[in-house]
């Protein structure tokens, strides 16, 4: 069974949520990618959000863009927990789709990371740390990528005195 | 048949969106009035909007808030002309509402009014318009309403010297 | 007669409005494109609208940027139905646009679709399912159109595992 | 003859543009109020816009809100210098009514002052100025009341210790 | 042991957050309700989130306006999943609150709810769908809740004809 | 005696402010163009607005990005009319600076033009408006220009079918 | 010597700016209180900002709203440390007065607090942690006001269960 | 001991943090470099925030982007002055963090600068006015510096005819 699916609404989403992918790869943890678009194919939404717990799927992260129906839409039709990547729109650098992923209306949640690159990979991270709550190994190899980060950080920013 | 439909999210966009089914009804257009939430009631937004053209409807009004998905999953359901009105929100007084439903990507169009009750009006309007095309008596009645609107225009504000 | 008139503020919008014209094309639906700029000629706007209905237009799309004037006074010229193009503005992003077209007060309703490329396909779109109504080889061709759209969404991003 | 019309798109705007009117009371400059609505109203605007100059105006001050489009379209009408005033909206607070006013493309200017009251006192005295180039006497009025303005202002806040 | 953590910067923020109790306990989920200041607090802040896992909590929730920091702080000290409310603020709306929390850089997530009410009741549910990832009771619990709010939607609005 | 100041913040505004030079220019209205710094020279913007009636200008045209205290100042020293245009900022895109110029308290009037180039024209055309209510020959020369720009604008955008 | 000096552009904004002297009289620091209008008295704001270090003033703090000019002006006239406060407008909510206080240019600096009532007590909690360099015992005095605002944290929300 | 600290939350902040360190070092002030992650380093940030009083440090300049929690988690840690830069966020241009360092609740101050190279710039201008008050050679400095930037400022700008 594959823990995490990973869906966006069209390939130009890809160079955004691959971050998402290659963050859940380095953590061990098995995902999925799909591309479902609400809006071209509410079908393919309809039938894969319904069937994501049957398939064992434990977290979906869904990144979108623009009026971004994709996490909400899919959190309406699930009660797995839905995690939402705003990706950075043209004109509106991804206000549009932040607005339209967090703000949510009271019954249907859907936990919004940042826009663009940094949401996709903490949506990964966000779902390995709720997949660690019953998954000791897990939650060692997330402390682990947690020390690591800490430990990458210099001590003075290269160039200065 | 009926030729408007008009769907909200919730009872408390009816306060605004009984603007529209009154203007509707001014113009003698027939017109209808449903609960459509998009994220407390997924498949009853399926099976509105897939039926809707065979139910008869030729124009639809979706009035929603906040994460506003309604008009836009609406659109991605049908091919009839669909009207969005961006509800009023609490906190963003209705930008995530305009945001969510006016940001449709390249393929499913949500013609986007303004926020709140004018724009509940000029869903009413639009969709009369529309069906004017095809019937000329509601083409004179549109008229006929537009220029009682101008003739209605006061020359001097009242109050003033 | 032309079903769909496309008119633009200056030779600038032409690479974004072009979006429409190509997609009524590809609908098979006849279209005129002309420049009409709200501001710098007002006359010829005042005869384009008012005469827009004798010309034999049924939908009008109109685009603008920053202060965009054009669809609203469009609007309040003829009863046809005026779709509105926001184009992306240098400084607001389109933003600027996007208020100052969509805002209509009550009475005079301009449909208003996304900021920039997507907006004109959409409104292109939009007027296609409104002129649909009573064209039903139109309407074939436009569920056409949509299916392919639908058919031609991957399964799983290009370049992922 | 009548130095300054002061124009606006509704009755509800009276309440805002009473100010310029009492302010140029104050400086004892003829001044004329006019409801005139770009949009329910638009061949009321053309005749005003292009007879402005014959009747004697010399400055015109233009209040809208929303979709504010009276200044803009005014000031492609006229030569006459227009002063735009964006009035305060319900929604968003007059952000719309001033980006519809004061970004106006290049060739048609409209001189923007502050949302609501502050801006059409201000549209007030900026017409007095202009006309006091040529008004010595104006010029003294307008002097006078800039220094009680100065004398007006307090040393320390009522009310601190 | 209690398995949501729900804290808050200050007591005015109750008023939201009790809502995010209120929906645990309807959902028979474990809570507690503690006051933790990222800023008049720092200290309880690093003994709260570094203790957490080791009280037994399995989820945080954080409510913050403003600069609202207790989220993303939170986050950084623990590996648990945390989830962000921005609660309403004064001035901005709880647009300071919102980008504070959901703008967080790659490496710490807070997964992110709407602003105030709306996002306190949704970090419950997404919280209550963490936890049944692993008890199928509460799963069960969930399923019904979900079942009710949908069956609660009516067809047509209250006043409608 | 030169008719219109035109005064810029910093060398860098130069490239916006040119338009208006050239504009000026080009209506044959005479100009001088200085740096006054509000920040840097704040004696050099008392001694030039304290000044400038005398000096025989008839308008000011103040261009100013980000916290842009130029024309507000200037207009605070003189009662002559000041006309502002906010430089296009780095960060914020010109919208902090067109909130400094436009949003000034009752008292004080700047009239705002758009934000960038197209604003530094229409401030030349709008002080060049000002200055023809009294030189009918400058009147002649505006018509001019207006109507040339009206006689530019294509019928049809180049490029179409 | 008065350590602060607490300037403000109107009576209006005292209601905010009274925080700020309150928190200073609560540190037992001295702070004088003075209305200063960039705009309608730019003489005093000159002979104040000139004067205010031979005064013997330490640091200003300078509140306004709108177009905010007092803080940055007030900054390119003196060398001390001047904090600014963005005062809530009516129209904006602040933002206005926040862009104008904030986006100064390199060069005249101004340390800006939040819009409003915080953003007073702060200024004077920030101007007191200047003086408290070279004054042990007002460092003291400020940490203890500190340890208390600390200790006044309760643990749990009041109407929790 | 070392007068300032410049602290950043990533190597990628030091791009624009450099101009503080510059300007401390033209002015003759001693400061030191270091990165510290709220987010990532949340042990170092308390490390140095506790004990950068006995450090020596006079004041904190603390830059940060997006969710910038440093500047104000670093002022609940310390008494001592801190004053933040907002650093230029991909998505959101600095508005994410400009709102992050400055929206602080009341009770701990942050002495907001502009967003990016002049927010440093400044930072570090107003971190040498707070140590000017006791350091009368770096008074002279400091004046010399303002002097020799009035100065700089040239009367027309080059390219001016």
């Amino acid at each position: 069974m594959t823990a995490v699916a990973i869906i966006m609404g069209s390939q130009s989403d890809w160079e955004t949520m691959r971050h998402a992918a290659e963050t859940l790869t380095a953590l061990d943890v098995t995902s999925e990618t799909r591309i479902v678009s609400a809006h071209r194919t509410p079908e393919r939404l309809f039938a894969f959000a319904r069937g994501a717990k049957a398939e064992g799927f434990k977290v979906i992260i869904a990144g979108a863009g623009g009026a971004a129906h994709l996490p909400g839409m899919t959190a309406s039709l699930t009660e797995l927990p839905v995690l939402g990547v705003p990706i950075e729109s043209k004109a509106l650098a991804g206000l549009d789709s932040l607005y339209s992923i967090v703000q949510m209306p009271a019954g249907i949640p859907v936990g919004t990371l940042a826009i663009g690159k940094a949401g996709a990979i903490n949506a990964a991270l966000l779902a390995a740390s709720v997949l660690a709550l019953n998954d000791p190994a897990l939650a060692s190899r997330l402390a682990a990528w947690r020390k690591r980060q800490t430990d990458a950080v210099s001590e003075r920013p290269e160039g200065s005195a």
